[in-house]
């Protein structure tokens, strides 16, 4: 078995940072090492510098620890792994100095996505792409160190079933998706009830964009040399976010377009979605569910309060695979946003990460 | 002026029918004449018939009004116009029965949408399919009576925006639209609260293939001898609807593709929608809103708890008109569902016909 | 008639600001002619400095109007009343200023609510309190200035119906209340979704002594001289307060037991409410509902979906009218938190003064 | 070890019978070996039966089951114990039947709560009511038979705190609860959508007078022959019972007079809670919560989504303990509804009968 390792999460007081903690504390294959926050938390035992958010408690090795600031030195330069739950505007300059102190870092921040030499990897989808990490590592002239992004939590759910089509029928043209997003994607205190009770905000502010270049990178390849990111060309996507009153959990619809003529049919679509396989599943990894993606086929799901905790929160549910009257198929599917869609991709991209040798 | 019609409601004490108390007991063009329930309801007072659910209260002078079977006799026989809130398992054949009547009737039950006689009208897309009554009365031998169906609620709102960029800007190809649900569509009591709190449920029985179907004769257009409906041909709709926690007012997403090339631009599309008047409008119809059509340029608008009220509920509102990746134009539209997607809609239907010399 | 008198708002662009400006908007006795802000808003216009939340839209002779600071000067100087829906920390400072520029201020903000030369009035509980301002003015050198202030929006419910019984039946021995407040209650942002969704919080900062003391000054007297408040010796109250997830209307389930032995039956106690009628009516107050009181007696009302704009919002509805096991009668009732409990009770107090011949 | 006991579930397609089934068949001391539900239901398997709300999924093994009719034969014939979550209209009856035949009952039913010679028993707080079954059976002439049944939801969280202040402090004169219940409590489909949203519904039929009868029931003791219970007395109880957008987790707020003067203190109140313990403790009863009583002294705690699943379901959380101006102490509490306010309760009575012997 793989030793513990040690683990450091930055922004550790935020949303996403909490669900880490409540991820990693019960993980056999983690320890929680270091806890890192604002410097205004700084200082102060986890406890009282945290609003804790969750249903279930903090865990109880975790209330007393004291919170540092977000800097690579000492308890953080012991850790085998740093997890980012940072909000944008500060991630940038922190996560470009844990990445020169050569850690190896994993983060759920949009600012390095975009980047040539960042891999962005939703771990049931593209962990291929963890291939471009021995250039990053020479170019940044690092021994252990990497960084790794995540994707947006709704990118997170809509690629894994659109990778599981493009490699059985062959590339997608064109994709329509229409978001209804949970509450708890905007952090705490995020989302006013003025706004959100019986209502709908029909916009999230740059998500949109994020979900529509995301999919072209997660679905797109490597050059030869693995030494940059090639984009999907032929690919369109259009996406439409939606902010609904839901706590956790997003669901999305999707009209997909193949190139192969005859599209496949709904049948085929099923069985390929159900028989999907990743990874994760075939490494073994500890947090992969034993289906990357669960097809229901009841004609009223997936349903957010009803699924969101399937695969424990890992699964992607997808239901009404149907026919389209415009593209080919049609089909809603369901993420959970802060676990597959934010701090579990983390902890699943850093069992893959250790699967296959990265971590030193 | 005109002078005032006497009403009749059937259905009377459903959702459907408590609305269109409301719109016609502050209606100046009409008075409450006559309504009708289930037998059950039959020989009480409506205020002991009706489970009351509307936020303002039961008009005075309906509360101690005897209830009446849905028969087409007594004070049904001297209403001038007749409203129909059935339910579709027993709308068929009272509706049938109001018409041989000789009875002009409005329905909200979506039984004789379809047929080919029967005229689908929204108010604000295609008055000038009243047309066909002609043909209709001859062919029932009628003197006065008639049947004349609004749409579906999400239909409703949908065809309005298209309707006016259809005659501004020739055909539409492709018209894909995801919808977000109100509660009270489903009528009382309708979702169960375990359903939909925290919640979407991702399906409404048979709702998207009315959607794309009643799209396609509203749009649609009649044969030269105005005898028969011709549907739209070219055009496809592809249709998701959901139920979202959301009391009043149904949301759609919306993206459209032209077959003008090259399409018309986003401030094309908006001028248009802004400037769309109907016939409603034209002929001072009572219950026409100023605009038929509302455009935001907010870029988190419209939502339904703080524009389900424009234009008295008469309205669309529009917002988010923007460019699509895979398509031309994306935009969001809201409709209220009860008004303007239901009894509003027969109201105005009434006004229309009046305006027209259709009611004797 | 009375003159049309130009009125202030200070804290214009707050949640309580923005309901003043709806109410006076629609009033036929003011006119708005200052809007005040803080340093950040002032300078801009009332549309850009403001983020409008009402399902109202913005009136259209405000939108354009230029947002001041909040100081006696320019058109405040010019202002017949000015309406105070000032936050706590600015209010105290804000307020004596216009207070000593000889100002007739009407305030929302619970800064002076305990203080002794400062009348704490629900203007269909305690008019009588206007009594002391003749003392607040030759104490502050004033010839029109005064300062009145309303009652936090959970007392204003609560004393209605109990100043009915109080002058009724005599004094009230015990009253025991627990409140299900709404989100609005907490102006905006205010209320975290993730805080309330699918959930109630049993807390509301400062509220339950704020309902407990403003009780015995609402229903207590004057000194003979009418220099000072009398607060209720015999009386105790207890009060426990929670926010649900409801928009606007706060809920309060209330015991009381009266010192008469015999305690007052159920109808009579429902008799005293129906029959209750205030100053506010007797002097024909525009906004006075024709109902201070409105007793239900439905086993399941008041609801503050279907009851909150019970005399558009001016009445407090009660229901529940029985016997309690413990004191004499238990009762529940409803009040508009942001009308009757706010900004209402300012304009009604504003109208009562004009009435009372206290607006020079 | 204890042998595994053959459990029948009464009722298996509603909520609480859905409830009993996740509970048992995680339980290592039961195996689930029956299946009762309606006429209707009856030789469907149980997924083709039941319209299952559970966030979890149904367990593998009951999926398959066959349902049967709710007769004491075949199968139910052989259960160990037999649990009833029936509705009440039909539970008189079977229940009956089920005890005639010798058959261990623990009923959710409220029917014979208030007969004589049926204990009323909430887990941890009058196990000791076990002890009237010597006579039970001698009157109905069992010889393994017996029938007992939990309380209400609310009385079920409402005794336990106060079954630990009257051990500690003696006898309790006047209790005054105001309850915000959830959704849950009401079945499937229950409380309308509609009738919820945005709203709370201030009564809940017949659950006042429960609350209040149970509860002298459940902290009254037993004649000395073991033979009938003595209600309370001296006790006065008063409640309020209120539906709010809660989906599961009852919130009561409590006001407590104690005959003792001086009444205890805070400090005194709250450390008799936090070591209060219960024979489900002392007897290491599987589901029996570490803590039976789980106090916060958070100002803001507890609340529904964040506590309810606090000992798994089956603690109650108590919080805001505080002095009272009017009775001595007010404290709000948290029952999660479904377990320990009606299965959980169920099954650990059925493990508190096998630790005491009663299970043969």
């Amino acid at each position: 078995m793989s030793r513990v390792l040690k683990a450091g999460i930055l922004g550790a007081t935020g949303t996403v940072g909490q669900r880490f903690i409540l991820l990693l504390s019960e993980h056999p294959g983690f320890s929680i090492h270091a806890l890192g926050a604002s410097p205004r938390s700084a200082g102060k035992t986890y406890i009282k510098a945290t609003k804790w958010k969750m249903s279930q408690p903090i865990p109880a090795d975790v209330r007393e620890k004291v919170v540092l600031t977000c800097e690579p030195q000492d308890l953080f330069k012991e850790c085998d792994v740093v997890f980012s739950g940072l909000d944008a505007d500060v991630a940038g300059e922190i996560e470009m100095a844990f990445l020169k102190a050569d850690l190896a870092l994993f983060s759920n921040a949009k600012n390095y996505r975009t980047h040539e030499e960042v891999p962005l990897i939703v771990p049931m989808a593209n962990p291929s792409h963890f291939d471009l990490l021995t250039h990053q590592r020479a170019k940044h002239q690092l021994s252990k160190g990497f960084l790794v992004t995540n994707a947006n939590c709704s990118t997170s759910g809509l690629v894994v079933p659109l990778k599981a089509l493009q490699d059985a029928f062959g590339p997608l043209s064109k994709i329509m998706v229409t978001t209804m997003q949970a509450v708890s994607g905007a952090g705490y205190p995020g989302v006013s009830s003025l706004d959100i009770m019986d209502n709908v905000v029909p916009f999230i502010g740059g998500e949109e964009s994020k979900m529509e270049w995301e999919t072209l990178k997660i679905l797109g390849g490597m050059n030869q040399e693995l030494t940059g990111f090639e984009l999907l060309k032929s690919t369109k996507v259009s996406a439409t976010c939606n902010r609904v009153p839901v706590i956790d959990g997003h669901t999305e619809c999707v009209s997909i377009e193949f190139e192969r003529r005859p599209a496949p049919s709904v049948e085929e679509v099923i069985k390929v979605l159900e028989n999907y396989r990743t990874e994760a599943q075939e490494l073994g990894c500890h947090s992969a569910p034993e289906h990357a993606i669960i097809v229901s086929r009841d004609e009223d799901r997936p349903q957010p309060r009803l699924d969101r905790e399937n695969g424990r929160g890992y699964s992607v549910t997808v239901g009404r695979v149907r026919e389209c009257n415009v593209f080919d198929i049609k089909l809603t599917l369901l993420v959970h946003n802060t676990i597959l869609g934010a701090a579990g991709s983390g902890v699943l991209l850093a069992e893959l990460a250790q699967k296959k040798g990265l971590i030193v």
